[in-house]
């Protein structure tokens, strides 16, 4: 009997996360820091292999790697203005967004870049491999205002770790909450493989 | 009888409501005019209380407060292309679009700066309160073209008004269709409290 | 028997591309090209009809207008990430994207500009027509790296084309996978007209 009851229970959770369900899958994260200045932060390789493929690669636990604040350039003061608790996971000290269930998801950030010297750029990285990159350039010396918006649809496995990373040093982010945010929304099912 | 037919078409238009329906509850606005010189707008302050928390605030009808036209800095110069009438209505004059359903929603918007000296910022705002900002900043002096596309995941009780307000004086933008518009999706209920 | 069957697999189908069920009609498609230099691209006029009008008007074949490559401004070097194919085509010589149901759609792009003289644009074209449009410009002679996204809800006929056209010559873009990329989502039926 209680076995029964958890598999109904189950099968109702499960329902609960689809988009057939009346309440949505999302989470919408806000910065909630002032002016971030990020440092040293490591410029990734060309030829790093791509998240989000639809062979999905098996993935290791790296979090370890991840040092606490944007030491790692992974941006991590995140307030929770919404967030489905069956289907996402925040992890506050180094950032990132865990996905509890397999599924097909569309992700968006926007980082707001308040001072940069030619170049800035940023990366919405799925264990820690890039999916999409929003960058400006700007004339040398000038100071400058720029929120960089980025979004795309995303294979997702369980555990598997969103974030947002700067992926060049040198940089003054200004981590508002109107203008520094990453959110996720499930639209439904992963493709039968 | 009547009271049971009334019932029944209420849970239908409910159900109609829902993305488990087949006729998706959405709304795209297209700026329907050429260049407008926005002047005067309010410069939000910066510990102006958030929209969209989880702890949605009561709000009042403030609209009273919004001026015809920009004056306010709010645009309302909008063509509806599409639009689900059971859940947004659109109030012409002050530019604002009100929700008639409490829900989850998905929030976008894109404006096309065409001339502006130093600074040019848009917030999408909810009820007057900042949601999300949309920013850019180029050497003074030059002429600018430049669109800023924001979006993010907002919820919404039902009599909210989302509207899309210049933050800053002295710009120019163009509310041509394909460059300037402001949408939202209704994705599912919102989370029970 | 045999017809009873096909009925059936019909619904089944028709089911199965609605958010309704679990595997959401989606695609993400990804540059795979390095630099490619634009040459040529027609300028649009500025009183070209808009796609995605609520009265949707009846559309040609015009793909055989489109010359393979990026002749035409439209990007075709695009790799398929995720693609549901009851739900969209990719037609690899044009770089059109065919829907291949009506419904409801957001459709999102970016594009990777990396080096352009004073003003870039491009559009998100539906039949050839544009629907969204995205633009940036920049002080002369400098080299300039930027990331132009936009997205919105749009109805579409099943054998309309979505396409990605850059409207103005002489620009050179970088179709990296994470920086340039194109996608949708159907988010339900369209309206009863």
């Amino acid at each position: 009997m209680g076995l029964v009851a958890e598999q109904a229970a189950i099968i109702h959770s499960d329902y609960s996360l689809s988009f057939s369900s009346r309440q949505p899958a999302v989470v919408h994260l806000q910065g909630q820091g002032s002016a971030i200045q990020v440092k040293n932060a490591p410029i990734l390789l060309a030829g790093s292999i791509a998240a989000c493929q639809s062979i999905l690669h098996s993935h290791k636990d790296r979090s370890h790697l991840w040092g606490p604040g944007t030491g790692g350039g992974v941006l991590n003061d995140w307030s929770r203005i919404t967030m489905n608790p069956k289907v996402f996971k925040l992890h506050p000290r180094s950032g990132e967004l865990e996905v509890l269930v397999d599924g097909t998801y569309f992700i968006y950030s926007q980082v707001y870049y308040i001072n940069f010297t030619d170049f800035a750029s940023y990366e919405v990285v799925v264990d820690e491999k890039p999916f999409l990159q929003c960058t400006r350039s700007i004339e040398t010396g000038k100071t400058n205002y720029n929120t960089c918006y980025t979004a795309g649809v995303c294979l997702l496995k369980a555990r598997q770790k969103i974030a947002v990373k700067m992926v060049h040093a040198d940089i003054s982010i200004n981590m508002s909450k109107h203008t520094t945010f990453f959110g996720a929304i499930r639209l439904g099912e992963a493709p039968a493989s």
